[in-house]
């Protein structure tokens, strides 16, 4: 077997060593003679999976305690509308656009509220976005039940590598960030963050599962359309198991939050997932043209790197030659075209390494 | 390592061929380099892994060509909201009561429409429902957007042995079955049920996959409250993949209908269940009243066997020395108490053998 370096958005690589054990387990997990999937959700074995998911989440990301963390299920795109029903109490809330996914949240939030538009970048030359608008232009609205943005587009490989300090800007509305694609690879500031999710696809674990933190004092105020499997205060009320919970990816969950803890937490995953990002980004910056980002520097994601060929004739024979090498996923989402490669935490410098080589010898041989 | 012989009511057993295939495919599927937690929803390999589970399953169960299925996630608790958001139509439902789930659909049907029961067995010997009501005495709503039942009551071990004819009945609703704890276990009558929803945690695979067949003509009608990704009309239109679907639990669901196939499909599949259930049956009602099971023979379930000691103080060292032997989860439900063995398609005969075993050795050294 040949292992693939998968650069794929998501659902994304994981780590070796939690795949290794997953399947070394999946008969028998620990001695009880039964697999992970086939646990009672109620029962002690999973008790303990559960728990010590949740504890390690905690502690990776430093959670207080006064913030709940709910495992649920539906992705960020369910959120999209599992949030409004929960928060916004059917009144004004903002949306900063800064690309696909925040323009998704906006417009399925305007079905339960009303959803205004703090901020965009939609005027940025199109189709790509290229800038975060400055904090300090947000409009934002008196008595908003919440300001929303996407702290990293997946899509257009824009990260806000500062949460904005609504405070600072006069607002006291809680900030609720869409953090599915860079979520355990940074540290949060919780001191500015009243509510973050995100799908486990990326950094965390198998689709199916999605995370929502979400600070105590926002719960309970569901609008009646809320599904009571949806209803946060629920959730909440029944530690994440008024419905059978995602089992299984919420134990790929813990594993790959053993492996980060190995890894040592988040601010050490955060420093490699820089110096992953500064190699990929010098090699396109450094190609004399060959390839391009579109992404003012200050905004680049780290997580997600769309780049382009300067003639895009050139994309499928690169993400083909690539493929050849064991550098897959390599194609740009169909939105936008080009390429993307994203670097999530499971991703080795190793990988890095190779895509960059391969950049540069393709480009070598296509120049 | 030991396996042992598993009851629980869900997440529930597997076949080993299904664990011992997903394991050796864990770090790389078909040659791909990847595992398939790590493949992209949309890309090709995971394409055909999702293309034959959905073929398989439409032809085990020869679902018509005028349903579309749906992989959603929740289960069958979200889908009680799910439901009534975009089959209502704000209107009239009729529910059949029959136990714990059912009455948790209607009750939560009735946040969004005028949701009535049409018939109850509420009435039965607390707190143990021990009939179900019979067809012809339903009160059933002129002009109700469906009916909804649930065809095989998980907690209470009731099961309709046939899917009731609502045209028979002089109606002409579309008929909704939540068929979570037995489905795939047994052919459905397509010619009678609309629409039918449920878990996978049972019969077909991990927790976090909802499946949901639905008549074509019944889609395009969803409340203005319902989420998007919660859309069928939108799930449908984008082949599951509105959302990022659990795509983990999609393909061990394919697995488990290659080994269904391998079993001779779901009528044989059912012919064996018949078998299991008949001989547990047997085991109590022979036992000279050590074991009883309340259920009218008529409806007794063939998937979930609740059953109760004289002595109720005699539950607690049946699971303890039946766990001994390797036979688990076998403690009822804590709203009815006493003992249920749930024996699903993965269950041998021989798991059904080594529990009626113990039964009889615990009932003779305990009589």
């Amino acid at each position: 077997m040949r292992r693939a370096f998968n650069f794929s958005a998501g659902p994304a690589t994981l780590p070796v060593p939690v795949l290794e054990r997953a399947a070394a387990e999946m008969l028998d997990w620990h001695g009880s003679g039964i697999g992970v999937m086939e646990m009672s959700h109620r029962g002690r074995e999973f008790g303990e999976i559960f728990e010590r998911c949740e504890a390690r989440l905690r502690e990776l990301l430093a959670v207080p305690a006064n913030y709940k963390v709910l495992f649920m299920q539906g992705g960020a795109l369910a959120e999209n509308a599992i949030l409004p029903l929960n928060l916004s109490r059917g009144g004004v809330v903002d949306h900063v656009l800064t690309g696909s996914w925040s323009k998704k949240s906006a417009k399925e939030a305007a079905r339960y509220c009303d959803a205004r538009v703090a901020a965009s970048n939609e005027l940025d030359t199109a189709p790509h976005h290229r800038s975060l608008p400055v904090p300090a232009s947000w409009r934002l609205s008196p008595g908003a039940s919440y300001v929303h943005l996407c702290s990293n587009e997946t899509i257009d490989g824009l990260e806000f590598h500062e949460v904005p300090d609504l405070r600072a800007l006069g607002s006291d509305a809680p900030l609720v960030i869409d953090c599915s694609s860079h979520l355990a690879s940074r540290p949060i500031d919780w001191s500015r963050v009243a509510v973050a999710y995100g799908g486990a696809q990326k950094n965390i674990g198998p689709a199916g599962l999605t995370l929502v933190f979400v600070r105590e004092d926002l719960l309970g105020h569901a609008l009646a359309a809320c599904p009571s499997a949806f209803d946060y205060s629920v959730v909440a009320a029944n530690g994440s198991m008024y419905n059978t919970p995602p089992t299984w990816a919420i134990y790929v969950a813990g594993l790959v939050f053993d492996w980060l803890a190995e890894q040592g937490g988040v601010e050490a995953i955060e420093r490699r997932n820089i110096e992953k990002a500064a190699l990929l980004y010098a090699a396109i910056d450094g190609s004399g043209g060959f390839y391009r980002n579109p992404v003012d520097l200050g905004c680049r994601s780290r997580m997600n790197v769309p780049f382009f060929a300067h003639d895009e004739r050139l994309h499928a024979p690169f993400v083909e030659s690539a493929a050849a090498r064991g550098l897959v996923q390599l194609k740009g989402h169909k939105s936008v075209g080009g390429l993307r490669a994203s670097i999530y935490n499971a991703m080795p410098l190793e990988g890095v390494q190779a895509l960059v080589s391969h950049m540069q010898e393709f480009a070598a041989s296509h120049g």
